[in-house]
């Protein structure tokens, strides 16, 4: 019987390559999504839609309101800015950063896996072309997999949890490359930050630009409908 | 100004005991009860009132449906263990445990924190009285500590995260006794895994029985009302 894993899958283009990774490694794979209160919460169709596209076995939807938090242009009423220059990006911490998601994302991972009696965690994380989100880093996500196996009953009696960021040190174009390579349909995902109401991309917030330049250094036409902007 | 501080509150002995330890320290308190399908959900309702007797500056209570993950008698259809020895509770870890549970806690304490600018985080978790969970010794405790400080933007910029266990060395009679001292009324609280639909404690699960022998060594009444029950 295959392994099988947990991963996380937020309907973008890392959460599904990573998906597509697993799947690529001989996992069965369970993908969770977690509706926190986003503001693009158009990227849970997406997620939808690639999980079924892709075939896993399992795919949870759990609900968790952020926005009584808030602190984020993601969860609260707080513009998400557009058009930043490439330098910007990756340079500080921007306003979209969500306070402790990747904690809490992980933390349910880790939950649902254990329940499962799953071992293997994947997140889509990345820190090349990004947001530059200290929830995205390697000492993050190491941190965070010693904490597993103190924290959880199967750690304790000596199942050893992996946490998993195959991406982790590829650029968006290589992202894009590999998950062509694996065969994912990218016209089923969801990037922008601060879609039209009908989800039509904006093309100018963070996550816009670092798509459309993956897209473009990788020689691939980006999928993605966006509304009508300049650049 | 006095500090503030995130405490998780469930509305049982121990986190209540707590947010009157961080009371008496002088911060200011912001109390988070997670409703997370748990069988004993009128223990939300214990939290709003040990809340609101307490003064705390902002109650928050977040809705997150861990049923759908199971793997435990709290969320699932289990049946809670009765009458285990008094030598048994604390040996294994019992079915009671929700998989990874304070980790989710901590995460959503985290994302708070953050969020408001706190820095300081308070959980009732003790390893005397306590049912086995692993997610209560203090290795986990150092081990969120650390990883709050790498996951968060607060921390990158570094505002250090404390996270304080104050009863994580009392048994449940000294921290009885402790309560008491500090004023807290125990009558709000609620223990019972199993209670009655009406909120009767059933006196038998391992949260009953570590409770009924704190109030004994304490030397103090146990003001939690029990349906009829035989040792």
């Amino acid at each position: 019987m295959p392994d099988s894993a947990v991963i996380l899958l937020s309907g973008g283009i890392d959460s599904t390559t990573t998906l597509a990774v697993a799947v690529d490694r001989g996992f069965e794979v369970r993908a969770l999504t977690v509706d926190y209160g986003q503001r693009h919460r158009i990227e849970l169709e997406a997620a939808r839609r690639t999980a079924a596209a892709m075939g896993v076995k399992e795919h949870i939807t759990t609900a968790l309101d952020l926005r009584a938090f808030g602190g984020s242009s993601l969860t609260a009423d707080i513009a998400v800015p557009k058009n930043r220059g490439e330098a910007d990006i990756g340079r500080g911490i921007p306003i979209t950063y969500v306070p402790a998601r990747n904690t809490i994302l992980l933390a349910l991972a880790l939950s649902l896996a254990e329940a499962r009696g799953d071992r293997q965690i994947f997140i889509g994380a990345n820190v090349v072309d990004y947001s530059g989100y200290p929830d995205c880093r390697p000492e993050f996500i190491a941190a965070f997999a010693k904490l597993a196996n103190l924290a959880t009953k199967a750690g304790v009696e000596g199942c050893e949890f992996t946490v998993e960021a195959p991406l982790i040190a590829l650029t968006k174009a290589q992202i894009i490359q590999l998950g062509t390579r694996l065969g994912v349909d990218y016209s089923l995902t969801h990037s922008c930050y601060d879609p039209t109401p009908e989800g039509l991309a904006c093309g100018r917030c963070d996550s816009c630009l670092l798509r459309r330049r993956g897209f473009r250094e990788a020689g691939i036409p980006d999928p993605a409908v966006y509304r009508p902007f300049e650049d």
